[in-house]
């Protein structure tokens, strides 16, 4: 057993979940917390503008580190942090917020300092993240180590963002600990007689069925079950397609790659193909308006097994508490011998279409996009695309191998896509190969969280920025007010960016963009 | 009676209010409403570059205009602006905020739309906003008239924000109104008996006294009692002290005034008068950290009589109900013939200390709120200060006839002050008089909530905006961490401020200053 500070504890175990860089915004609450961070090996503070910005960057590194960590200041700090944590829950993102609260004495009398309510109510803003968070916790001396160790978990297994509110009071209290006992991380076991019932019934299914597809969505990239995945369509040959959100979950460029399926939207032969099959088997699937082309998805409950996180759907069957990381790997041996009816001719996800001749000035979409997939894009390229005309231009854009798509297609929060890109380029420096980061952004979304460029200059980041300038709000003319003033912007000397927030050398690169 | 659509007849009502600009940003579910807001004659739409901004601007036009309105979207929009509406119920400010929100349709369904959190909870954020609003409603075509009138009513009494949620599928519905019957604003009256019990009390004191001073704070003006207590001052001849938040109540320049109270931090002869007093009487008093000079103040309870909005208390003893407002006029009549005692010598504050020398190109703080508040402040200016040492700073300085002052000194966010200052700039336009907005913010702030500078921009307001550059976060390093990285910030173009938000003939002014 070793004695050791509340807060020294907390920053290991992040240490220990591969956190290598936390975000946030200093504040007296939560300023002697800072100093472990700054004072540990192993882990750098990288203080954002503001607290949603950093929220977003804890997001973005998550997505691509597995975890991320967030520290605000009580009520100001966690409040402006609030809507980039509810992102993460949406989005199945696990970051740990730990806020710096006031003094165990002072929270106990009510005192009216600074940042409180004036009313004497100090659970109030924990209260409110109840609801985007799976474990909240308070700490003290007596329940810090078992509390950390819990949320910590929580956050890890449900892959989604956890609360913990440390006092003044608390963070330098030195606690027994045994540095030898590791995080347990263990997922929960599947029941073995529901999944074997499962397995029995999902191997006759697939015997019956003529034509078997997969549909592959962002619960397996969250829920850790990508290899699981790629070993069991490996070895059935069953073509795969994704969803929006499911894009990069297996390479674009896999021979059993289908192409990506949005309901009415897809390309045609996608549509056809994914709608003629007669079983679909559904990984990780997340059901949303945008990421099923406006609820126009065309897969019938009848034909569909659903495999998620904590249950398996066989059409209209539930067999609780079966994950599919588990089942998957079981599935994949059964299958082996058992396969028919999948081998079949499908029209391959290939060619891009044929570059549009480019009229002078004018940048379309349709040439944007098939233009930087086809020359720019490189293998590993971390793509992130705001919400907006970005994110519905990349939808159906082939990927390069390796890549990894960053993008809010449920929660769609504009603004979130500058933070998420300083967090996703650090989060890059932690991999052993190098990758690029490659935000696509529109101008009204710039404005949101601009000043994040900043602490990306000043990390000595070089992610690359495409800023959609089309003067405004394009995405919500389309959908309503094509001529009011409302969906207008005020026009910024875009060039200026890097400039004008401190890059030494600033090159601001010049880019056309027309209305579209 | 007449037909009107239920987000018209909510528009209508506002500008009943004296609300003629609406801040907030557009997002699906509220662009058919904007529709309304850009036809109608009279409001105008005040597009910011995000929800956070926005919430701030609409709190500082509240503070300038009595009443301020936000308009945002569902989830990603409240969320994003709600650490403004909690500042905005900290500091009790009469914010009308109003969600678009997904049709009543889909939020019976539980549909999983963007902008959820993906779990068919759709009542979750305005959950959120229960602790940190005084009302909260969800419109239908039955509810919308008296629902809409009962939470303004709430929002104008009790001078803190309310929370309208506008389901897209309600807004255009037709209701039923009479539009002569104006909003009842009308205040409780106070209880009889209590209220004369408490005077008698009250006058009994006051005659026992020898020494009888007025302590004003912020109550005073949000429950709008200036007038009421000026007329007290003026007839009783007590003098009047303010707390930091008070400033602003009272004429500075008024023969009465004594100065800015603030415990331990104020001037030796203020503290000597205040302390030195037998009687106090406390109006509208907040007696938080930064209010009291860190809880510093010297006013026992034996000696004082606190008039608020919703009680008074004559030492120990409370009086139920009784509102400042409704008893001040009255103790004011009574004591015409009663007051004794009062009558005293008083040392004037009056003069500035003398401006010191000017170490060539160093501008100190001592300096620097000496210069601006004997020779740069006019009558009627706006004086806006962030946290940090803006705020400290002017504190004790002389303010000019009829200055209004804004800061956040409870809520404390950083960053609120651009917003702020986008708002108190359009709610000036109001005003007969020509007012000028002045702000003084630290280079930490700034990068909060820069982008606003935009949006000041784009409606061709002119604030004056001091930009104290002292390289990072002075205020904490004098709290912890003189030299701690954390308190470092990315070094900025400041100087093209106005170029890079794309002010046309852009005059950054360049301004020299040092660390402290
Ligand atoms: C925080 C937040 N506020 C408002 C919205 C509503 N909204 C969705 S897309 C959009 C416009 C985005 O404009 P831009 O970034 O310029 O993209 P474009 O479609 O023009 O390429 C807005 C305002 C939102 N999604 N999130
Ligand atoms: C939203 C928010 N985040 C963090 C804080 C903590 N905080 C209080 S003052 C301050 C520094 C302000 O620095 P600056 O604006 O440069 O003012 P200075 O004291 O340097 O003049 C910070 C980070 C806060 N009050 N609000
Ligand atoms: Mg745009
Ligand atoms: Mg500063």
């Amino acid at each position: 057993m070793t004695k050791m500070k509340v807060a020294l504890y907390l920053i290991r175990r992040l240490k220990e979940l591969g956190v290598k860089h936390v975000f946030g915004v200093p504040g007296d609450f939560n300023l002697e917390m800072l100093d472990l961070v700054e004072d540990e090996e192993g882990i750098k503070w990288i203080g954002g503008c503001n607290e949603l910005n950093a929220g977003y960057a804890a997001d973005g590194y998550a997505r691509v580190n597995k975890m991320g960590a967030l520290i605000t200041t009580f009520g100001v700090g966690e409040l402006s942090a609030i809507n980039a944590i509810a992102g993460s829950y949406a989005e199945m993102v696990p970051v740990v917020h730990i806020v710096g609260t006031p003094s165990t004495k002072s929270q106990a009398e009510g005192a009216m300092l600074h940042h409180t309510l004036g009313n004497g109510n100090f659970r109030i803003y924990m209260k409110m993240y109840e609801g985007i968070t799976v474990a909240q916790t308070s700490l003290n001396p007596k329940n810090a180590k078992s509390e950390i160790d819990r949320v910590l978990r929580e956050c890890y297994i449900k892959a989604r963002p956890v609360y913990i509110s440390l006092p003044t009071d608390v963070y330098g209290e030195e606690i027994e600990v045994d540095l030898s006992d590791d995080l347990n991380l263990s997922y929960p076991e599947n029941p073995r007689e529901v999944e074997d019932a499962a397995i029995n019934q999902i191997v006759k299914e697939i015997q019956k069925a003529k034509c078997t597809i997969v549909l592959a969505d962002v619960g397996t990239t969250r829920y850790s079950t990508t290899k699981e995945l790629l070993d069991f369509v490996e070895k059935t040959g069953f073509p795969i397609f994704t969803s929006p959100m499911g894009k990069g979950v297996i390479s674009e460029n896999h021979p059993l790659f289908g192409g990506t399926y949005i309901g009415n939207v897809s390309e045609l032969h996608i549509r056809q193909e994914v709608e003629g099959a007669d079983l679909i088997l559904s990984i990780g699937a997340l059901k949303s308006d945008f990421n099923t082309g406006g609820f126009t998805y065309r897969v019938s409950t009848k034909k569909t097994i659903e495999f998620r996180n904590d249950h398996v759907k066989i059409f209209f069957a539930v067999y609780e508490n079966v994950s599919m990381r588990q089942i998957l790997p079981k599935l994949t041996s059964r299958l082996v011998q058992h396969q028919h009816g999948s081998k079949r001719i499908r029209t391959p996800y290939l060619s891009q279409p044929p570059i549009e001749e480019i009229n002078s000035q004018q940048i379309t979409h349709s040439w944007l996009w098939k233009e930087i997939s086809s020359k720019f894009f490189k293998p590993n390229d971390i793509i992130i695309a705001e919400t907006g005309t970005s994110m519905f231009g990349l939808m159906d854009v082939r990927f390069p191998e390796g890549a990894t798509f960053i993008s809010q297609i449920l929660y769609g929060s504009i603004g979130y896509s500058i933070g998420a890109t300083l967090g996703a380029a650090l989060a890059a420096k932690n991999n052993e190969i190098k990758r690029r980061v490659i935000l696509f952004v529109g101008d009204g979304s710039l404005q949101v969280t601009v000043q994040e460029i900043s602490t990306i200059i000043r990390n000595n980041l070089d992610p690359i920025i495409f800023i959609l300038n089309n003067d405004g709000y394009t995405i919500e003319r389309m959908i309503h007010g094509l001529e009011r003033k409302y969906n207008d912007i005020q026009p910024w000397q875009y060039c200026k960016t890097l400039e004008y927030f401190g890059a030494t050398s600033a090159k601001g690169k010049k880019a056309k963009f027309t209305k579209i």
